[in-house]
C-alpha cells in the first residue's frame, strides 16, 4: 500500500465535473458574497476543503478537481491529510495556537522540541533556522541577516562596535548607520511583494507597479535549450554569459554588492532552471567578492524536484550562506550554518512573534512524513514517468509543449502565447485538472509528494483531450 | 462572576517565586540547550505554557508571575482560554492548519463566515479588511494599498491605465513605474522591522542599523506633560508645534509624501500619547494635501486603551483611510472603508496566502469574546482603579513613577534612568510581577483584558515593594 492509498482511503478514483461554467453558480453566488469584504477577482472557484481529499479539490459546487496546482505549489501531502490532522489535535498546536508566544523573549517548554523536528528537514550542510511568516518575509529576513554580516566585516568583525556616526545617521535613514548596499538579483526573479523582497522580484509589472523600490540591480539568468542533455555545450555557453554579467554587475553597481539571491528554479517566472555548474560558480563569485550568497526555495523546497531542497542537486561547495524557505513547509524562515549569521547585537535581527509555532508544528510534521514514507522515491519515480508520457505528447503536439523541462514532478512546458495557454488552463479545468500557469505563456505543474502514476495517467489523458480541442 | 473566574476556576492566586536567579536553574539549562539552534539572548526564561493560566505565566522552574506584559501586548485574553480552546478545536480550525488555502485564489466554502466575524471587530467607519501575517506585514501591505491610490489619482483616475514607460521602468526599479514617493512618520515611531516599515520605525538604533532605508521623513511627535487635564494649554501648543513640522514635510521633502502614518499612542516609543486635536488635525493635513492617512493600531488595537481602537477616541472625521492592526488580534492586516483602496489592478496587492485564516479564526473568537462579556467596561473600570492606585504611588515616589500616563490599564511611567528603570523591572519580576519597559527609561503595563481588581492589588503590593528597595 502506498502512503496516498494508506492516507486517503475515501480519494476520489476520478475527477468529475457537473458545472458547465468554472466557477459554476455556486461558486458564483458565494463569490458574489465574499466580494462585499474581499477582492475576488483573483479567485479560480470556491473551495470545499471539508470535502476535498488527497490530491482532488471540491469546489462549492461539488465539481472535483485532480489538483495539479496545489495552492500555488504550497500543498505538500494532499488534503485532508491524517498526519496533519493529528498535528492539528495536539496539545502542543492548541498551546501554540491560544497562547502564541513572542519566542524571542518567552519561549516555551516545547519550543526545543519543536525547532528540533524542523531542523531534521534542513538541507545539507545547514544546521540552524531562524523563522518568518511568508515567503517574503524570510527573503527580508535574510536580507537584513546578510546586511549585519556584511557591515560587521566591513567595520573590521564582529567585536567591532557601531560607530557614534552610525547611530545617529541611521536614525535620519541615512548612511552609513542606514547603508546603500544592495542585494543582486536575476530578471524573471520571484522573491516576494514587499518592499526590499519587492527590489529583487522581477518578473512582472503587476507585482511592482506603484511602490517605491530599491535601486537594486538584476543580472540575467541562463535560459536554455530543452532537454538539457542534448544541449550541454550551448547552455553552457548561456551560463558564462550571464556569470559575467554577474561579475560586472557586482564590480561595478553603486551601491556595493552585499548578497546574491537566486531561486535554482525560477517559477513565478517561467520555470527557467540554473544548470549545478551555473549555481557552484555562484558561490565561487560571491566567495571572491565577500557577497552573501542566498538561495531562495520557497517554491523548488520540500520534495516535488525530487531532492527535499533543489539546490541540492548542485552539491554547492561550501553551502550557500542562508536558504529561504516557506510555501509548502507552512512555516517559513531560513537555513543557515555560519553562526556569523546570528546578527552581532541581540534584538538586531528580531520581531514580536519571531516565527508562528503552529506552522512549525505543521512544517515539522511535513518533513517527517515525506523522511518516513520515503516520498522521495516516490517523487522521483513518479516524475519520470510523468515526464516520459509528456515527452510522447510534446512529439504528437510541438506547439504546445515546448521546452518541456522539469525536475521529477516540478515540470513545465511553453505554449505559442499567453492567450493559448489561458484557453489550455481554462479547458483543462472543463477537463477535471486544475493547473496553473507561469510567466508569458507557460504551464507549470505543481502536485503534491502523494501524486502516483495513477493520477499522472488522469492528468496525461485530461491534457491530451484538451490539446486535441485547441 | 466575572469573566476571568469563569474563564479561569483555576487561576492562581498570588505569584510564587521559587528560585533565587531569573531565570532559575531549570530555564537556563532548558535556554542553553535551544541556544544550539536559536538565539536566545533576548531570552527573559522559559515558559510552561501548560501550567500557565488566566493573568497568570509560569515558567519552568514553576515560577509562576502575573504577567502585565502578556507576550509584548499581543495576549488578549489570558492563557489557556477556554474560548479559544474551544475555537482552536473547532473543525473550521483543522481545516485552516491542514488545507491552509491561498485566499486570493482558492477561498473555502467558510471563509466568508470566517471574515464577517473579524469584520465584527472593524473600528467605526471601517467596513472592509486585508489581511497580512504581522504588524510589519500590515503595515506594508497599507503602504502598497496607499501607494496604488495615490499614484491611480496622480494619474488621472482608476480608469486611467499605466503607462508603458511605468511598465518598462519598473522593471529596473526605476520611476516613473517605481515611484519616488514617500511614508511620512514620527520620531520615536515604531510600526515594524522590515525595509519599508524600517524606514518609518524611529525608535532605537537596534531596530534599523545596518539595514538599508528609503529616505523618507519623520517629523516631530508630540511630547505632552501629565496629567493631560493640568497641562491643556502648553500641550495644545505643543500640538501646533508639531502640525506645523509635518505640514512643512509634506509641502518640501523631495520625495512627494503619499501617505502618513502614526500610532495613537507611540508604545515602543515610550508611551507617548497623541490627542483627539493633534489626530484630527492631521485628518485634516492629510485631506488638503491628498496624503493618506494610516493609524497604526498593532499596540493600541484591542481593547486595552479602554476603545477596542484607540484612535476613537479622537472620532476623526472622516475616519483614517487605513488602520492597521496584529498582535492582541493575533490575526493581522488592515481595515479600511473606501473601495478605492481596493487596488485598480487584480493581484497588484496579493500574494500566496493572503491571510491566515487560523489566525483569523482566532481573532474572530477573541473579538467575539470581548463584545460578549463586555470586556471594555471591566477594563475602563480597572484601569480607573489601577491609575487611582498608582497616582497614589507616585505622590509617595514622584522620582520613580514620572509622568504616569495611560488609558484604561494602557499605563506607562518613567523613572530617572533606564538602569533604574532595568533594576525596578527585575525587582519586580523576583516580587512575582513580569513587567516591560520602553524607550530608555519607562515602565509600560500591558495587562491582558481580563486583569481585574485583584491583580492590579498583587501588581501595586509587588511593585511597591520594589520601589522601596529601590
Amino acid at each position: 500500500m502506498s502512503y496516498c492509498s494508506t492516507a486517503y482511503p475515501k480519494e476520489p478514483t476520478a475527477p468529475t465535473v457537473q458545472t458547465t461554467e468554472i466557477p459554476g453558480p455556486e461558486s458564483q453566488k458565494q463569490l458574489a458574497q465574499l466580494s462585499e469584504k474581499f477582492d475576488t477577482r483573483p479567485c479560480y472557484f470556491m473551495c470545499d476543503y471539508e470535502k476535498s481529499n488527497g490530491n482532488y479539490i471540491v469546489d462549492a459546487d461539488g465539481n472535483t478537481f485532480l489538483d495539479v496546482y496545489a495552492q500555488i505549489a504550497s500543498i505538500a501531502l494532499g488534503y485532508n491529510n491524517p498526519d496533519l490532522i493529528k498535528a492539528a489535535q495536539s496539545p502542543e498546536m492548541i498551546r501554540a495556537l491560544v497562547d502564541r508566544p513572542a519566542l524571542g523573549n518567552f519561549p516555551g517548554k516545547d519550543f526545543d522540541s519543536i525547532l528540533a523536528k524542523v531542523l531534521k528537514s534542513a538541507p545539507k550542510g545547514q544546521t540552524h533556522v531562524w523563522s518568518a511568516q511568508s515567503g517574503a518575509d524570510a527573503n527580508e529576513q535574510a536580507f537584513k541577516a546578510a546586511f549585519v554580516y556584511y557591515r560587521a566585516k566591513e567595520r573590521g568583525g564582529f567585536s567591532v562596535d557601531h560607530s557614534n556616526e552610525e547611530l545617529e545617521t541611521v536614525m535620519e535613514n541615512q548612511a552609513p548607520g542606514a547603508p546603500e548596499l544592495s542585494v543582486l538579483s536575476f530578471k524573471k526573479a520571484f522573491h516576494g511583494r514587499l518592499f526590499a523582497s519587492g527590489s529583487v522580484t522581477c518578473s512582472k509589472p503587476v507585482h511592482k507597479l506603484d511602490f517605491p523600490a530599491f535601486n537594486w540591480p538584476h543580472a540575467e539568468y541562463p535560459y536554455y535549450q530543452y532537454p538539457l542533455d542534448k544541449h550541454e555545450e550551448e547552455n553552457k555557453k548561456e551560463d558564462d554569459r550571464c556569470l559575467a554579467i554577474v561579475e560586472n554587475l557586482i564590480k561595478t553597481w553603486p551601491a556595493k554588492v552585499a548578497a546574491l539571491i537566486i531561486e535554482p528554479v525560477q517559477s513565478e517566472g517561467g520555470d527557467n532552471h540554473a544548470s549545478p555548474y551555473f549555481l557552484q560558480s555562484l558561490r565561487d563569485l560571491t566567495t571572491k567578492h565577500n557577497v552573501v550568497y542566498i538561495v531562495d526555495e520557497v517554491q523548488t523546497g520540500v520534495g516535488a524536484t525530487g531532492k527535499m531542497w533543489c539546490h541540492e542537486y548542485a552539491n554547492i561547495t561550501p553551502p550557500p550562506d542562508l536558504v529561504t524557505f516557506s510555501k509548502k513547509f507552512q512555516s517559513a524562515g531560513y537555513w543557515f550554518n555560519d553562526k556569523n549569521f546570528i546578527p552581532q547585537k541581540a534584538y538586531s535581527v528580531f520581531n514580536t512573534w519571531c516565527g508562528n509555532p503552529s506552522a512549525m508544528i505543521i512544517g515539522g510534521t511535513i518533513g517527517e512524513v515525506i523522511q518516513k514514507e520515503d516520498l522521495l522515491t516516490q517523487v522521483n519515480r513518479v516524475g519520470d514517468y510523468l515526464m516520459d508520457k509528456l515527452s510522447k505528447l510534446a512529439e504528437k503536439y510541438p506547439k504546445y509543449l515546448q521546452r518541456l523541462r522539469g525536475k521529477a514532478t516540478f515540470i513545465a512546458f511553453d505554449l505559442e502565447s499567453g492567450k493559448q495557454r489561458d484557453t489550455l488552463l481554462a479547458t483543462l479545468k472543463k477537463n477535471g485538472c486544475n493547473v496553473g500557469g507561469c510567466a508569458e505563456k507557460s504551464v507549470r505543474l505543481r502536485p503534491t509528494l502523494t501524486f502516483e502514476e495513477k493520477h499522472a495517467d488522469i492528468f496525461i489523458a485530461a491534457l491530451e483531450k484538451s490539446l486535441a480541442s485547441l
